[in-house]
């Protein structure tokens, strides 16, 4: 008799984002005529960037020849594009970090969820509250918490609440987990973590033997120029730490799918005897064993992010994103919102007025101003009475959403 | 502590196909003289067909304008795919799977591997043997298996052995599994299953309570009208069958990734209370939590293939393949060996000469014939002395190759 893995069962609801796309898709069927303006789910809205198209299209040409075709590839990525990052993403900050230790994916959220695999099975993870769903969800799907409690919390998880109190910066867990997830610029608060405060993670992580999982989705949207973009600025992360990268709000490929996870060979885990045990060398095997490599036209076109040109494209869209947080907070704050993030960070944080909860914030901006925006509490309960904005919209609409919540306001 | 997964260290050795790549690269820088012609990993040789080139561009270009670029796609995939292998790939054979049941991926190799995971944890599997090794690798990464033992098995999997003997077709199994793993045409042994074979299959699991994870990933070369494409030709398979399908060999996507995977809507597992749940469900919320859809434009290409001159387009490279397939098991009977399969599978599995060990076989015909095939063994014990060749080369390296065998034999 066939079994399910019961531990789906115990996901509280729907996966957030599928959940927003429904209530949208509700209100746009039963008002066709209105403009639903969508700011909710982060996804980037500009188009990729001329060297991106040039180089993708080559790619695709190149697998129309026999002599140029390309097969399977290496699970890991192309050496061209491992080399690329190394040096451009690592090397020019002054971190060291081998081609070898970077591996090619389709997407930080199949790193973040898949990376819990090669753990202990009763690994403890920590967690910051409000955070992206992903992390708890897959703890969650592996059967490593129990049910969820009527706090909000799973049972076996160790959460880190992040609130406008503790300037949504974490304290260090009191119990020791052995994996921390950590997110800077952090999704969905917008907040970012100096030198000071990485460091102190590593150190917690160097004197527990713990791991941190640094997902750093957003480095590309740091403007200040102290705040550290790689958690290897700090010395001796690299025997502590993983980190996941993205092109989705970098160079706008959610559409497109490249992501990387950097696992120095420096970092190691116990075997059940005690023996330290590459990380790297099972992610390895995981990735060879379950993972074909990403599509090659798609790697070409990646690798164009890393030239020069492509490098001062790329800026010019980001510079366009953060050009409307800096609108978006403005006018925000101008509504008599009290409003967190934007700064370094494609997103916008948002107290609610008078504590209204967030799914009825959610539902009362899409029904009165037609904008879609994401609910704080579906990033956890620290977040609930707080909303998403994201900056990845175009500028028009920008403008227009926040002519409507003023007018809400 | 960080803790890693231990059942990682069960895992016999390194991933056949890295294993024969590291053999094939040492030689190669030993002997760079050497023209090495490689039939080893099943990976294709021929471009992709200009239908498909001509629509991946339009894809691309459509991510150059605002107006029609794409960010996050649904997981699941687009219903202009979705739809268009319902219509082709079931419709047009007499099948009723509707869109909603088809979720693309990346890959079969992630889908195969990834399906696990939504099944209980103590789930018993059977798999045939030899076999694809992504079943069993991934069986055993998850935890389901004890230690290897003398005889190559893993505690704790089902095997049933495939041989000359039965005709590599396996009995069923006396101990009742959970799961089990088909793969017709097969990957070694090239061998198909009949109508009778597969409802006697289908029949067993719908008494049973398993569930057959169907693998179909090269059903695109089966010319025998009377043998089943899908496992749903057979009658009842919607309640029992879950159909892993792929372009790779079908349309030249090894380098480019896209499959997909079918869960109907009527087939269910039950949870520890015994109540039954849709798999579809579970499988939609994996899908949705831990992966992003497939890239844009290559959705976009494989839509091509279902148009009706890319069908042409790709039944041309089929045929090519095909030929190649006719020519090499002609030449390799009269180089004396016992031969099977490359009728309707792109895969001919030789019997090696004098019980000849697999990999002796392997290590002979790269330094005397600079031939690169795959060795049985490789696919599990009941592979050993035998061996496979793959008919995706290029017709000019199929005839060299057979030559220097000829000259070896």
């Amino acid at each position: 008799m066939a079994k399910i893995n019961d531990n789906y069962l115990k996901l509280a609801a729907g996966y957030l984002f599928p959940e927003i796309g429904r209530r949208v898709n509700e209100f746009v069927q039963a008002n066709p005529e209105k403009k639903v303006i969508r700011m909710g789910i982060g996804d980037v809205t500009r188009p990729l960037v001329p060297s991106v198209i040039k180089a993708f299209h080559e790619g695709v040409d190149e697998m129309g020849y026999a002599e140029t075709f390309k097969g399977y590839g290496p699970e890991q990525g192309y050496a061209f594009l491992r080399e690329a990052i190394a040096e451009n993403a690592y090397h020019q900050r002054g971190v060291n970090i081998s081609p070898d230790d970077i591996f090619i994916s389709d997407g930080s959220k199949c790193d973040t969820g898949n990376i819990q695999e090669i753990f202990g099975s009763d690994s403890k993870i920590a967690i910051c509250d409000p955070v992206y769903p992903v992390y708890a969800d897959t703890t969650v799907m592996a059967g490593k918490t129990g049910a969820i409690q009527s706090n909000g919390y799973y049972d076996g998880i160790i959460y880190m609440p992040c609130t406008a109190e503790n300037g949504f910066i974490p304290e260090l867990p009191t119990e020791v987990p052995e994996l921390i997830f950590l997110c800077y610029p952090n999704n969905p608060t917008g907040t970012v973590a100096s030198k000071e405060e990485l460091k102190k993670w590593v150190d917690y992580a160097l004197a527990n033997n713990s791991i941190i999982l640094y997902d750093a989705a957003y480095e590309a949207f740091i403007r200040d120029e102290s705040i550290p973009r790689s958690i290897y600025e700090i010395e001796g992360a690299q025997k502590v730490a993983i980190e996941f990268r993205s092109l989705s709000k970098t160079a706008g490929f959610t559409g497109v799918r490249l992501a990387y996870t950097v696992i120095p060979s420096e970092l190691t885990a116990t075997d059940s005897e005690g023996n330290a045990v590459q990380v790297k060398k099972l992610w390895n095997r995981r990735h060879t064993t379950k993972f074909n490599g990403v599509s090659y036209p798609v790697q070409k076109a990646a690798a164009a992010v890393y030239t020069e040109q492509g490098q001062r494209e790329v800026q010019e869209v980001i510079d366009y994103y953060m050009e409307n947080a800096r609108i978006m907070k403005e006018s925000l704050k101008k509504s008599g919102y009290q409003v967190f993030g934007g700064e370094n960070a494609p997103y916008i944080w948002v107290k609610t007025k008078n504590n209204m909860k967030s799914w009825d914030f959610f539902d009362k901006l899409l029904r009165e101003a037609n904008v879609v925006g994401t609910p704080g509490s579906g990033f956890g309960p620290s977040g609930e009475g707080y909303f998403r904005f994201s900056a990845f919209a175009g500028r028009e609409n920008v403008l227009d959403a926040m002519e409507r919540i003023q007018k809400l306001a």
